[in-house]
């Protein structure tokens, strides 16, 4: 499968809500933050706020009704399935839940090509999660309507990292002159790679903090360094914790470690405690893409900095937006 | 787990259709029968009764339209995952179902109150069927938005009990001056322990007919005798056929008997014939939670006075007067 | 299971759309191809026709709105379970997806004719996909609501072979006159089975090509006979091809064959690609049930006469389409 980018189309700017086919990523597939300038986010982001002001304001409204949703997934995941659900049910447009692929003739020797124009004689826009890297790019080759990719396995999970950004922006009001903290497991962590390379467009300082087994990937690293983007690396988070203005934790799993101790020796470096938020700003965030399994103490859930759970707020803002403006309705 | 039972907000009693913030069970939790009292009851079989009428004069209608339900289930339920959904999309509103959480990561790991803190996030109202006891009142107790318990394992089935009371409500017009013999299964069935917890709030007769082994638990008989509930305990339902207005059968599982002979001693007592029929009154109901494996042949279906088929459609009305309520609605 | 086939209701004709109790097909099952005759086929194929041209206008309308589909699948089946989906959603309706039976307490020992009475004290129509021969009949006995038959096992899935004959019909404009060829497991497809009688309505000529071993089975042969069509039986497509109008191509597995090496030997033949193309006639059609598993090569897609991803969309105007009639709103 190779790494298919769908060419831009849009050539204006305007705010919601009309209804155009010549506006920014009409008809567009979602398959890479790659694709995105900063332009775009800016724009997506507009979108999104509009969204939450419409969501606080009425809960739903009626911008897709009649359009549908395929939310194809041939791997769980409740919560990203949940938050797809919920944009499209929220615009007044319905859902087909797919969640069986795995049991199913479908799967059984029919490739996903075949599955995704199947699909797309039924709905309006396809959401695809797939254990494979590359899977989206595939199906947004063969698809004549948008396909948006909800995860391809070690590949990318664009609307997660579209989320994180946009948690940032209203959380803090702008993205240029922050710093950013990533934390826990940075090598497999497909999250925070994205989410670097989304902060490269802004002007930001990254900190690394991570065992030495689950560094930052050295390409990473280098092409934020081709971008003039300051970064520095650490093993604990003391040293940064002060100047942080965005904590973002993601989880160690101790099956990464050869050896247990390793791992007993370190993990504790990597737990957020009110100890640790006690050591940090006032004004700063504490982020995580979910699910956590003890990285963060629920003891920090009543912090107002602990903005997980509103981070998953701004996902379901973020998806809203990409439907609507993939499906011209934005 | 403790057995958190949300404070009452209640002042007033209007009844439907308007959108009030001060509305009774506005904005509440539904983990437990006990957290009712009669007056309660009264005020949801009210709505639950009006949701009946509008039904069956318009099918369907937009009183939740915009409103969005997680329906959680950690363990399959078909009848009671449809009711809810069906009560939820006859009042205009949408689903997001969610039965997969066994395979997602979400389940590995993650505790409830993320889960349903991250769902929240995306909805209005959250039901939840779990296989653990305390897992409602658990979710309860950290989410925001309103939480029905859907059956937690050992523990309670709010829903079911209440759609009892409300299918002898609307059968025979009254539960005061009643005879309700429950027969089967007195030990395990949750079921029956819910509703003659409910049955103690009005003047009625229990009777118990189960085999010695399967006898309904002291601690529940100890506890209506404490409120002056008068009650029989029988092994066969000869001697109280007569007298009974409602006959509400639950399944006695070969499982339970370690002699095998036993069982089949036994079984016949236990099985709902059109002869058990002739010896009952004209004007009595039969009641079962469904789903039945034999214990009331099919021969008594065309019997008028078999309630079990509509006591599943009682349960689609109580269901939407619960969902109206604690969204505010009715 | 026997053979149930309900009565027809219908006495009038008329064109969508009103809402009439005494419309055709109003409350009617679906569960047999034997249960239509040639009027009742140019009626269903008009409303789907006029369906097709509302999705074409204005994607969905509101026909059914506040009805309720129950989408029942005893065995996992992506693509009907999606157009059925789709079709409900296209028409305003809403759906309950019932994907888990297998693992449900409900297919536990629980009846078919129990789980449908209980769906229907929750729903409008439902619709059943069952491993067993008989299972839609049996549902369609005890139902009050309108049952489709999506498929039962070695039995029927009528709806597929309407699609079949409205694809023809919509493609080529007429059915009458037409050779239609079928080509690859005749033997074991209930699909081919199903559209040939379908077809034997029509005045057609048809072609079977296949394997030895898997040849039209004779009591078909048999049946189309003493209808009077014209038919005839090869092992290769070349004789055919140029007369053939429409080339219906079905799976040829390898399972079937006790040799491998006879499998080897034949598959070839049954193969589709732009080679065969160019033997057949400009004006002609190729059609498949789908998925596909190599007998149709993907160097073909682009051949405007590869039918087979519209006839997935001609599916769905046909589900709307049944879908408005049993519930009397077409």
């Amino acid at each position: 499968m190779s790494a298919f980018v769908p060419p831009k189309r849009h050539t204006s700017r305007h705010l919601p809500f009309g209804d155009r086919r010549d506006a920014p990523f009409y008809g567009q597939h979602i398959v890479s933050v790659k694709q995105f300038d900063r332009d775009d986010l800016t724009y997506i982001f507009e979108v999104a706020h509009e969204m939450r002001e419409m969501v606080m304001r009425v809960g739903s409204f009626d911008l897709l009704k009649g359009k549908i949703l395929a939310n194809l997934f041939y791997e769980p995941s409740t919560r990203t399935s949940s938050s797809f659900t919920a944009a499209m049910e929220r615009l007044g447009g319905s859902v087909i839940p797919i969640n069986e692929v795995r049991y199913s003739s479908v799967s059984k020797g029919e490739s996903l090509p075949d599955t995704v124009r199947t699909l797309e004689s039924y709905v309006d826009v396809v959401v695809l999660r797939h254990p494979q890297k590359g899977a989206a790019a595939l199906a947004a080759q063969y698809a004549r309507k948008p396909v948006i990719n909800a995860g391809d396995g070690a590949g990318e999970h664009p609307t997660q990292a579209l989320l994180d950004l946009f948690t940032i922006r209203e959380e803090l009001g702008q993205v240029d002159g922050l710093t950013i903290t990533m934390l826990g497991d940075l090598k497999y962590g497909r999250t925070v790679h994205s989410l670097a390379r989304l902060l490269s467009l802004y002007d930001v300082r990254l900190n690394y903090v991570a065992p030495e087994i689950l560094r930052m990937p050295r390409e990473i690293i280098a092409e934020l360094e081709a971008k003039g983007i300051p970064q520095a690396e650490h093993t604990t988070s003391e040293a940064v914790l002060a100047e942080t203005d965005v904590l973002y934790v993601t989880r160690v799993q101790k099956e990464r470690f050869e050896d247990p101790a390793q791992y007993e020796a370190v993990k504790g470096s990597y737990v957020i405690t009110p100890e640790t938020m006690a050591q940090a700003k006032k004004r700063m965030i504490l982020m995580h893409p979910f699910p956590r399994v003890g990285e963060i103490s629920m003891d920090v859930d009543a912090d107002p900095r602990a903005a997980y759970f509103r981070q998953m707020e701004y996902g379901l803002y973020v998806r809203m937006a990409l439907l609507a403006l993939v499906l011209g309705k934005a």
